[in-house]
């Protein structure tokens, strides 16, 4: 197949383009670099000393003999380019990974805000529009989030993108219906993927686009089997307080003797996924495409779920690090259950990487190895959800009065 | 109370403004005139000879005594700007129409739907991180549209904004949700409502912002008491395929002698309001507002339900005018129900006029009068909304062969 990777230089999607050349697919990195952006904005890097897109490439060819295209294009602001680019290539599957993906990031400042949703709504809605108007009959992969679901609150699954529910009609009979599962985002960042699904369920609707959207969870390790093979083919790895991810932080904290970050009672529970895992999804995702004409397929891209807590402990247990619980600067419930449903990719054949595999002494591992290229001072999460909580945690940086911070 | 009015220039946004103003409060009309320039790009006119907003401002204070300021700012673009004007206005009320607003002109060619998109969900997220930012409480009232719905599938009606549906959690219990009506738009703009939704529950949860959406079914009428009173303070009223909407269009056909054309079979049930009563519940829900911390309200801002097919012969009936059936270039269900409540408005002390109070008359007598103003050329609606439908409606555009197009 001949696949275009949309944000193939990024933490998902640079291992996710190896793995499909890997497998002997044409691929082709569209991106913006914006990523490459905003770590000079924010004056922060990649925990692994990162190349430049066009270096990778050239090392993977070298190493491999198949070809990886690089093409600089802003989904967002060049709509004209894009649309010529499919009718050009016409790409039998597309990945959609094009979007600013930091919930802190996009919470930052209310030009972050804007940035964020301009950024990503921008970018689905262009790649759709270009879609129908180049007649590009692509299969279309997205990634979305855990995150649009929010938690659920009677006690019920969350099911894979589509709910069942009874609704009384005129009669006063009970009809079932299924509807999409209504969004509860918790960040501008989660939103923009809210926006998206409503975006794909009218061009699937009314265009027949063939559409997968993959609700990931947070995305922890940092090899794949490609990314392995060279030195100069690492993935990047983020450790500041803005793109760095839970458990990953944790990890990090700990090789460089920093205290693990809870943020207000750590009873958060959140869905992960190995990034192997990630990869193997995709790759999945694109051998099981709709139909034009079939509703939006949605899988849930996560394999186990955890505490934020017990994910503190685990970590202080196999590292010996303390646990520092601190005020949150997220507006979000101080404790929630979350019952997800993953049956879509077990039954083709996903075999999860969890936890318990030992791999968290590999990513420790990788950070001691590049522990001096860290600024402990970016290691704090400071990116407040309101005005409100960033008093509050400006005041009390410490969680001395946590108690009382809900 | 200092309101502002963005897109006060408009269809409804004009005569809103009239009306606030003439109750005594401080209006502005934020507007960038962008409907001014369609009307250029499309090389149509209003079917009333419109003045300048200058012109207009201008006249009513020559009526009345009253003020009302034109600020020329473009919101999806300017956000810097924007960010200023509410920090130096500091309004109390901020009724918010300032959205590309015809489902035909959204569909028209992929350009028109990414202009929608992007100037649609940019202005009213640029205006609710611009309210965040500069610390402004204002109560926020949106035009949203019926068109958010879709049709209820079940034989149940559709209540205002929110659904209560009864799900299966874990233990086999059902359990009692209350969720925000599972949105089906019909087109580019009708999609932009339903993000819109997605941002207003947001801005609302995290942030306090007071939020009203009125979800209006389509307009009909052109004058309101205000703009009754000074031939330069008409009411634009649009006739042209795009623009035009559906009983308007019917009563100038009539005026000029044109076939009333109906698309497919005109079972399509569509909600109605008069402009007077629109207006009318604009004041009420800006009486109405909710607290911080509220969920975002939701009215219905609508008043009778009609089949097309139905209104077509009422106005034939009224007019002696000749209905003709054409092929539909929306892509939508041939029949369709729509039952809809609307108790909120009511009990609010909304009085409707309905379509038999006489007022199809007077729509009548302003088509006749300008009636020279009409190209007759442009009354017909071409936009269509996939290209096979175009292909259809091209090969058959008198709708000989109508009995296969579904």
């Amino acid at each position: 197949m001949r696949i275009a990777v949309l944000g193939g230089d990024g933490f998902v999607g640079w291992p996710t383009t190896l793995h499909l050349s890997n497998q002997g697919h044409e691929v082709h990195i569209i991106d913006n670099l914006s990523r490459r952006w905003i770590d000079t904005e924010l004056g922060v890097q990649s925990l692994t000393p990162m190349d430049s897109i066009q270096e990778r490439c050239r090392i993977w060819t070298q190493l491999t003999g198949e070809h990886i295209q690089f093409h600089l294009l802003d989904l967002a602001r060049e709509y004209e380019r894009l649309k010529q680019w499919l009718t050009e290539y016409r790409p039998d599957a597309i990945i959609h990974f094009a979007e600013q993906r930091a919930a802190p990031y996009s919470m930052k400042t209310d030009r972050h805000k804007v940035y964020t949703v301009d950024n990503n709504v921008g970018a689905t809605h262009n790649l759709l529009a270009a879609m129908v108007d180049s007649g590009c009959d692509a299969h279309l992969v997205h990634l979305g989030t855990m995150g649009v679901y929010g938690y659920s609150s009677v006690g019920a699954a969350i099911p894979e993108g589509y709910l069942d529910v009874e609704i009384t009609n005129l009669e006063g009979e009970k009809k079932g219906l299924e509807i999409l599962y209504p969004t509860k985002p918790g960040s501008v960042y989660h939103m923009t993927k809210s926006l998206d699904q409503i975006l794909f369920q009218f061009y699937a609707q009314n265009d027949g686009l063939r559409i997968t959207d993959l609700h990931q969870g947070i995305v922890w390790g940092t090899h794949t089997d490609q990314t392995r093979r060279h030195e100069q083919l690492i993935n990047r790895f983020d450790y500041d307080g803005d793109y760095g991810t839970v458990l990953n932080r944790f990890l990090i904290q700990a090789a460089i003797d920093y205290p693990l970050t809870v943020h207000g009672t750590g009873g958060q529970t959140r869905a992960f996924i190995h990034i192997q895992d990630s990869v193997r999804c995709i790759e999945l995702a694109l051998g099981d495409a709709p139909q034009s004409g079939d509703r939006v397929r949605i899988f849930n891209q996560m394999t186990e779920t955890h505490r934020v807590r017990d994910l503190a402990e685990l970590v202080a247990g196999l590292t010996g690090a303390e646990v520092k619980y601190l005020p949150n600067p997220r507006k979000e419930a101080a404790e929630n259950d979350l019952i997800v449903k993953n049956d879509q990719f077990l039954a083709l054949g996903l075999n999860p990487t969890t936890l318990a595999e030992g791999l968290l002494e590999e990513v420790v591992d990788v950070a001691r190895k590049y522990a001096h290229r860290i600024d402990r001072s970016r290691v704090a999460a400071v990116s407040a959800w309101t005005r409100d909580i960033a008093q509050r945690v400006e005041h009390d940086p410490e969680g001395t009065r946590l108690k009382s911070v809900s």
